[in-house]
């Protein structure tokens, strides 16, 4: 039986090498700078890692890697999303061969699915997994939605223990928290701007990028929501909308917040800035206003004071 | 200078007779229900009050009518949205003459309009306007979202107050607390499911549909949020929760949350279960559902005790 | 009994005045252009007239003066389009009482209207009309889409005698060819890119924009489909592409058609260049694109030579 | 220099055993049926063919066996759609050295892309290909829709020879066929309702899924479309129409096309009914329809008779 999981679990980004391969040294570096931080978990191959625009070689040694790194540190959470079905299924192999706690899916992103398609998919893909199954919401890239009706009866399948949302939506998240029964489903958010608010309301805890570059800032932030510490949460959340306002708002399209958040991971030292296609790094001007930015965030993280380790940046 | 508004303001049903005009013994009623039950203001034609499908002269009267039934007891905020700038002026100026409070406008609705052309719009109307307006932020009916920038420029305009959000996206709720620097500016949720999670995270109050049937739950739950008694919270929440999943989800199509809304408010007495065209009331099935999950819920509330007069529905 | 309707039906500009209420001597002298460019009707109080942008006077003005104009020379039929059944029905009356030949309706535009209620909406709205109704798809402005099935159901309607489709899908508009029995229902295409090709595959006509412009080229080029004349329809048709190309993509987003349409009319002398709230004219820099673009097309029109009087324009 | 490729270009089905491999035999006997119709080309692993649904080594045997059973015969295109460009590169490797004649790509479908994204992605793919490369517009499944500019800027690049659109849109394709100036860039369409009116207008031919049933059916209609034979085309159109409704119709979401195309073909013996997951084949009750319908059509096209060997079908 697998103990709930709960907390600031990372959508970790995935380092890579000019020419797209594994930077395998920068995988370790980024687990440290991690686990160091506090982070309750780490989930690896989800939208911030760029799953779906890395080769498969790529993704299988990421899992080895990772699970490597994170081994009797930190739990490993692996995204298999794939269209195809055998894909997903190769790569939960291998995640459970490697150690990880648990996989993670978003529904198959090219067909316009409908809840009945999508809750036989899950069911199917529940059945067959070697691991614990967390259910992944992300309407706005995959196009479906798993609607609440379809979460609840998935939620009483045994091998599906939790769901993270992305849409954003907290009615949608409340009608999660209200309507699954189990107390051992786990409720997680991605936007790091509402982690706060949802756990304060009963969810679980989020899976937020920018803990890939603070994380002490994230996990302080989950357990001041915890306390209910009210003072404390929002002298934290002022600095993660400021992490949001700054650095994911660079440049033009829906891209700028992997842009800006790679970005800022290679002007800390933790990795790279490139990106898989079909993205590119941000150019010159636009680091400059990633590293100017950084700057003032660090600053004035620096003066609300975290635990733990002071965090040395470059 | 207008005093800030903040807590429960419940969007009004618009009382229809048989052939859609005004039930104007209903609209007295209504707003006496919501007096008694403690809310901090009315919002009329608005959403709820199904304000587009009703005539020019049904809304003027509307307009007239609550502000005489509520003249002294609370203050009126009145629906101009329209697509026709003309026409939404001159609904502000009837609700000038008959003492509302402020207007409420969302986007002009058919075409698709562009940020800036957002802006200019908002900044032509709240110049010609007679009353201070809130912004109205209801992309999945408009089209139209009002993006973070353009609120935030919109916020300066000093004849703009507020903003009432019913996106549900309280990504976007939370970059508009951190980004609108003005104390006196009200920002507002629609869906009833997250106000307290906005209460607690610094919003103003809720904009709440089922508070035309239980107001007295709905000013709890905020007094409840505002005070940071989670015990309390957590009671009230479930109910409001249970109102939304058994009243709001009969039928199919969006338009179940209006039928059944008003389904139940027939129920309850306050008014007739006509809506007015292009929708049509429920059919004797789903009335009877709606009547069933109203015994449930009023027993449920009944249970937690909601403070001051016991409210006697039918 | 109505005479099927076929050809090229104008959707008529709204000639304004600077402060937005109608230049009715210019209502004149654009119908007076249309007859002498043999346009086969006109279509007021559409998306192009900017009906939803309008006070309700000035549609009614509109209504009147249109009619006076055209009596006796071309039929009028005339929008109603309304998120009010009520309203509609009222200008639907005033056309009647003016002599419009027949009304065109796309679905009430606010709520999302699911098929069954769309079906009864149209249903109810045909059964209280004192004239023929045209059904107008235009899912992109109005977000509902009349289906397949809805529309093949409501061609049975004795009072529905045709539709205008403005989706631009013409896999929709073959299904509806094959798929309506009715020989004196009336297919209509909005966009005048495809009114050759739909003319070609069984449609009956075009209500294009453009027309307003140059009527004399889009009948042309109707004739030309219906004679199955390719050589001709190709000189024709890559006009009719160029004031596409030319006039309907300056400036930034939806609002170009409307925005170069209008101002290039106002070029050829036929009205002011001022659109009703929420848009603005083009600005100079754009008027002179237009200008120059406008001297390009009148060109290559004069150079393939169309028959009739030769258009003056300024 | 490839010579432009023309005429109908069926979009294979992929003929699966019961444990989603790929079922060769099938293979061979598709090919056959296909060149035996008159075809002039087939595109693998498209929409049609399931190719995000089926494992990578699937999809390789797929590109194997059919260069193979179409070598000497008629040219083969390969979908290389991913969202990972490596993979992709590596798909178009194996299909140049199986003697495919070119590779077709849709957007990469998972994250957004801005249109600057998405031409300098079908750069880079250009550039790095063995094999020329055909643009898939597919908007409805990839989200990313290909803009008119964005088109008419990569047909300059010399290893781009062509654009599938399955958008519907022909407003869209008549803009390409203006805006594009090689005289050697193909332009097809997907939908099968739409090939004969886009080649009267000067499109290239028809990526249509019908034509893995009735091949000969719509390589006449093609060719009866360049002769403008009206009245043949007439008679053809209306059998296209009837697949369509009569099959692609069956069922409730998007997923009735290929459901009912497999069903369909594993009826008139060409494979079997699997379709990889996500989806699931038709149960008995919709093959019954499905069977039923079949049988129309087929009685309905024997009637209008088609040139060439009689198609025995079980």
């Amino acid at each position: 039986m697998v103990q709930k999981l709960k907390g600031i679990i990372p959508p970790l980004l995935t380092p890579l090498t000019v020419d797209y391969n594994l930077d395998v040294s920068a995988v370790h570096k980024l687990i440290d700078h991690l686990v160091e931080g506090g982070v309750h978990g780490v989930f690896i191959l989800g939208t911030t890692g760029e799953a779906t625009g890395l080769k498969y070689d790529v993704r299988q040694e990421m899992i080895n890697e990772t699970c490597l790194a994170a081994k009797g540190k930190i739990p490993v959470m692996v995204g298999i999303t794939d269209t195809s079905l055998g894909e997903s299924l190769k790569l939960a192999h291998l995640a459970k061969e490697h150690g990880a706690m648990a996989v993670v899916a978003a529904p198959p992103y090219y067909f316009n699915l409908g809840q009945q398609e999508l809750l036989e998919y899950y069911e199917d893909l529940a059945n067959c997994l070697p691991l614990p199954l967390y259910l992944y919401n992300m309407p706005g890239l995959t196009k479906v939605h798993i609607d609440t009706d379809t979460a609840i009866k998935l939620s009483k399948h045994p091998n599906i223990i939790g769901l993270k949302d992305s849409s954003a939506n907290t009615v949608y998240f409340q009608s999660l928290i209200h309507g699954i029964k189990r107390q051992d489903f786990g409720l997680f958010v991605g936007p790091e701007e509402i982690t706060a608010e949802t756990v304060l309301m009963g969810g679980d805890g989020g899976v937020n990028g920018g803990a890939n570059l603070f994380p002490r800032l994230y996990v302080e932030l989950y357990q001041a929501s915890l306390d209910r510490d009210f003072q404390r949460m929002k002298q934290l959340q002022k600095q993660v909308m400021e992490v949001a306002r700054m650095l994911y708002n660079i440049g033009k399209y829906g891209s700028s917040y992997l842009k800006g958040l790679k970005g800022a991971a290679s002007l800390l030292g933790l990795c790279n800035p490139h990106l898989a296609p079909p993205f590119k790094q941000f150019k010159e001007m636009e680091m400059e206003m990633i590293a100017n930015n950084l700057k003032v965030i660090q600053a004035n993280i620096e003066k609300i004071g975290l635990s733990g380790h002071t965090q040395q940046y470059i």
